[in-house]
């Protein structure tokens, strides 16, 4: 039997995204936004909800531009941390030791130690409730040499994580491989 | 060293979403949805984005109502398979044994078998490229009891799995418990 739990932001998985942005003295700041995803293939697109009472929400409206880099399991406290606290008061790159690089085609910067990155430029936004949603347009994917296989990044190698937007608040690892997508599903039953 | 790959959709964790919507007839679909996630908290938001080619474009804008049933990883062929077809030649309810119950808030089915369903009204649309995003409202969430412990949904419970979208295409199951968010950040270093 299903019960109601009422109207909440419950989903699985959410990403654990860290945006970074330049504001407009050109400092580098990053924020962990939990939600967000890939949202158009062409053009390839990914979207990223922020209140206006963060002090990204005004660099993205300056810049029109953003990276996204995907941490890995093993700097989920950086990544927990950069939720906890505001660019407005807090170097967040100096408090965690990461390491902010521009990138070479948008005016945001990204984390060095964080293996993959999605550059983008702003192409729509559009204010839902508290949160406003941010289209950028993915213009380059960096990735690290060793998190790359034959054929492009592997999740194996990259270790992201995710969260559990419930009322437990876990972070999980991704877990076993259970099937290649477009090809376990050939025969459903 | 970080090297270019190119504009692509790849981000990790990306979600395995199965929507469900009745046509004009009143017949039940389902699709799978990857490119979607929460996108506001007040009010509870989710978007999906879906191709203007696909079946449930066109009850999305009829009905302007979905649900989004969570499927569990014993339920990965039957989610690949529900990506793999479209609901204009296939009765995918039929084709995978999986039951449609009407939602009692939206005019939308679910998939009984599922443990975790968001009910959801769309307040806005935009067409961003190839794809159109939904903005839907949850109304409500239903839960199975067995995935439920004290506090609501628990995620070790349901079993949701996510894709990666690279290359690879695979589905993984969630893995280890890394820690609680808004707390194990609080020392960062």
């Amino acid at each position: 039997m299903k019960k109601s739990i009422g109207a909440k932001t419950i989903l699985y998985p959410t990403p654990v995204l860290i945006v970074g942005t330049y504001d407009k003295t050109g400092k580098p700041n990053v924020m962990t936004v939990a939600w967000g995803g890939i949202c158009c293939t062409t053009p390839p697109c990914v979207s990223i909800s922020v209140r206006e009472a963060t002090y990204t929400y005004g660099s993205l409206m300056e810049q029109k531009a953003f990276t996204i880099s995907i941490p890995p399991e093993h700097y989920v406290k950086q990544a927990d941390f950069i939720g906890l606290v505001s660019g407005k008061d807090t170097d967040k790159f100096v408090a965690t030791g990461l390491t902010p690089v521009k990138s070479d085609v948008v005016n945001a910067p990204y984390v060095a130690e964080f293996p993959l990155v999605l550059e983008c430029k702003v192409i729509h936004f559009h204010k839902i409730g508290i949160h406003t949603q941010f289209i950028g347009e993915i213009l380059d994917i960096k990735a690290d040499e060793e998190v790359c296989g034959e054929k492009g990044p592997e999740i194996e190698k990259i270790k992201p994580f995710m969260w559990a937007p419930d009322s437990y608040r876990g972070y999980y690892g991704v877990g076993r491989h259970l099937g290649k997508a477009f090809s376990i599903g050939k025969n459903p039953k």
